[in-house]
């Protein structure tokens, strides 16, 4: 569905416009904060407690004090922005509390265990649940959290509810460890939110797989446990492991493609990666299971939630790879090395769509090498083509679209949750 | 439950009281091919075509030529064995109609990938399938389609239900390529079935990891489209991640045990390791499923049927560690490697419960050792506490408990299906 979002073939046509009219590239001083390309950033949910009030106000002046360091013309940096872009999407208080339940999910999980074998496997669950489940930025977890209480009526929103909706996005939280495990060992990383990797520690190394299976199978036990009794739990179930599925699908493109000439990259092929390896389970996973436990049934509202979901999901891996090349390391907060691992990123893709038969050899010479020289070669290229400049026009135009998409919703399901989610990734530096 | 089997202590007795009355070791000349320990053999469970009206007799006959071989006296390789010993538990005909059923799930997998991504990953999703699931003996899979011919009412077994009980018997064949893929890459296997383990081919290494998890994804998408509309679906789910929590505890005792030393090991221990990192998923998961398909409820049933398929599992593992040790490599088909590797077994239990603190120092300086002294050492100190013998009482104990707790069944169960798999495994070599 998302091959319609941005047609390699509109996106030249619109390099190629804008190209006449402007000539000076865009100076990029992107007061941002960005995270892995595989996690959403840290601050763009979280803000500080009892400031939800003022937040509007306070926003507005930072905003401006931005604007004034960026010397873009982007709408989604503009001062007219949309009402909803005013507002965090959860308060540390909210933050706080979600984590006050991950003990009560490990006593669960270590009951559980011990249901079976009371010897050496629950000490060492809990060692892996303890420092691969938490310790990142819970923005999934919390995402699921802030749809639930969004889309139920107030009536429902009672302790017990809350609780549980906790447990859901502790569970999403969950099936991200189990992908960065696993991603981890895969990868041959060395580190994971700001620790050593689990496969990295000397009593783990490649057992680390299994507890990565133990807490997937966690997942399910976790399910039954607090929501067994619903009318919505075999959703539950599914939804979970039809995502679990499409991320795999996402990783076996990802690895794939790590090993093809970087001229043979198409925008069909990025554009299936981010969407099966990021977007589903980063936006659509929260979101929809939220829905299902406030009772949403219609398959129709469930569609046009994964469309626009999907989009945001694309725009955030798009805006990252840009990041990675062309934001700032002091602002960033990470060296990028995309091209230096020759990854099918989006500027590689459309450089590819744009570059003359001299240029495709001179990607393929440089591009996946780490010689500061031809990673140089590489920038340069890209700006040759004017990417940073359509980029402007991309992050301009899918913000206008999903805007619209939005908009267009018209099944009961709140805009400004949408709105929300968007704009905190449109504008990841807040 | 199995704790009650064999208790550590009375083991030591019966060796004790065993090793008064008979001084001469046994002999030790099994005709038996045997598997890895995590299979279950390959022989055991297929006979050829046509045979099956006229094999009590030919089975009778050969079995008394085996006998004139083996000068032990074991109740389980007596010449009475009970009637259900005579058969063997599918025909050739019965597993090349499993085997016909594969294709047809590699398609349904297929489309089902396709429906997400249609570039690289439906292929490589085929090749994983291929090389990973259909390449062993298929016993448990096999095992779920007998169980579920066994307890089917005879106007139940249509040609529709026999196809899904094909497709049940392989998602049990698809949930065992997730562990040999994943257990393989942990232990740094070399070969598994004949060909390189999966993670060391050139294009695929620790990307295999995915691919395990694709296939595990995969199971649960088989389950919904086959048994969706069935009342017994969420059992089959729930079974099916329950087993797999279960078995993700007996990996991680497993891993956790090889850095022991082994003056710590304790049969609860080994019980622990064994009961749920193979009897679960060998054993009691093809029945259990087959059970929830053919419309069994009550959970004390689910119970009885569980503790029998416990005590044969740990049976036949503890059978495993002995020819391991004592079979013969040229009847086995394999040199036994479980004193190089140090491992948790049933001869090093015993071995520990009744070395003397001299024995106990020589084991902590042979045992996990390759120098072929300190394993002939091993082996030796074996002999010298009398660990033949006492494996060969702990046989007919183990044989006569299984047969005399299998007749206790009163709930509908027909015994016959548990004689069968006990029968085939107490005499691995027909």
């Amino acid at each position: 569905m998302l091959s319609t979002l941005i047609r390699a073939g509109s996106l030249q046509t619109m390099g190629r416009q804008f190209a006449r009219s402007v000539e000076t590239p865009v100076q990029m001083q992107h007061a941002r904060f960005i995270s892995k390309s595989s996690e959403v950033n840290s601050d763009y949910m979280t803000m500080r407690e009892n400031q939800t009030q003022k937040v509007s106000r306070d926003y507005n002046s930072k905003l401006q004090v931005r604007l004034k360091k960026v010397s873009r013309t982007l709408s989604t940096l503009n001062n007219s922005i949309p009402e909803a872009a005013s507002q965090t999407i959860v308060t540390k208080s909210d933050a706080r509390e979600f984590m006050a339940v991950f003990p009560d999910l490990v006593r669960d999980l270590t009951e559980y265990c011990k249901k079976y074998d009371n010897t050496l496997a629950p000490k060492w669950f809990v060692k892996a649940l303890q420092y691969n489940v938490p310790q990142g930025k819970k923005n999934r977890g919390l995402a699921a959290v802030l749809a639930y209480r969004m889309l139920s009526k107030s009536e429902d929103l009672t302790p017990e509810n809350i609780r549980r909706a906790h447990y859901l996005g502790w569970v999403i939280e969950m099936f991200q460890a189990v992908f960065l495990i696993c991603d981890d060992a895969m990868d041959g990383s060395q580190t994971r939110r700001g620790q050593p990797c689990w496969y990295k520690l000397e009593d783990v190394k490649l057992s680390g797989i299994n507890d990565a299976l133990m807490i997937d199978a966690a997942i399910f036990y976790v399910l039954k446990k607090q929501f067994g009794d619903e009318p919505y739990y075999s959703k539950l179930v599914e939804t979970f492991n039809e995502i679990k599925f499409i991320t795999t699908i996402g990783q076996s493109l990802d690895l794939r493609s790590a090993r093809m000439d970087v001229t043979k990259y198409t925008m069909d092929l990025y554009k299936s990666i981010v969407c099966h390896k990021t977007a589903y389970y980063t936006f659509y996973l929260p979101v929809a299971l939220a829905m299902h436990m406030t009772g949403f049934t219609d398959p129709e509202v469930f569609r046009q939630t994964k469309t626009i979901l999907l989009e945001i999901g694309l725009f955030y891996q798009t805006q990252d790879d840009f990041l990675d090349c062309f934001g700032d390391p002091a602002v960033t907060g990470k060296i990028g090395t995309d091209i230096e691992e020759g990854k099918c990123t989006w500027l590689s893709v459309v450089a590819m769509q744009r570059a003359s038969d001299e240029q495709k050899e001179l990607m393929k010479q440089c591009y996946g090498s780490s010689d500061p020289e031809k990673v140089a070669r590489v920038k340069k290229l890209y700006e040759e083509l004017g990417l940073p400049t359509t980029y402007a026009i991309y992050e301009e135009e899918s913000y206008n679209m999903i805007k619209t998409h939005i908009q267009q919703i018209s099944r009961g399901l709140p805009h400004e949750l949408f709105f929300k989610i968007m704009e905190k990734i449109y504008r990841r530096d807040c």
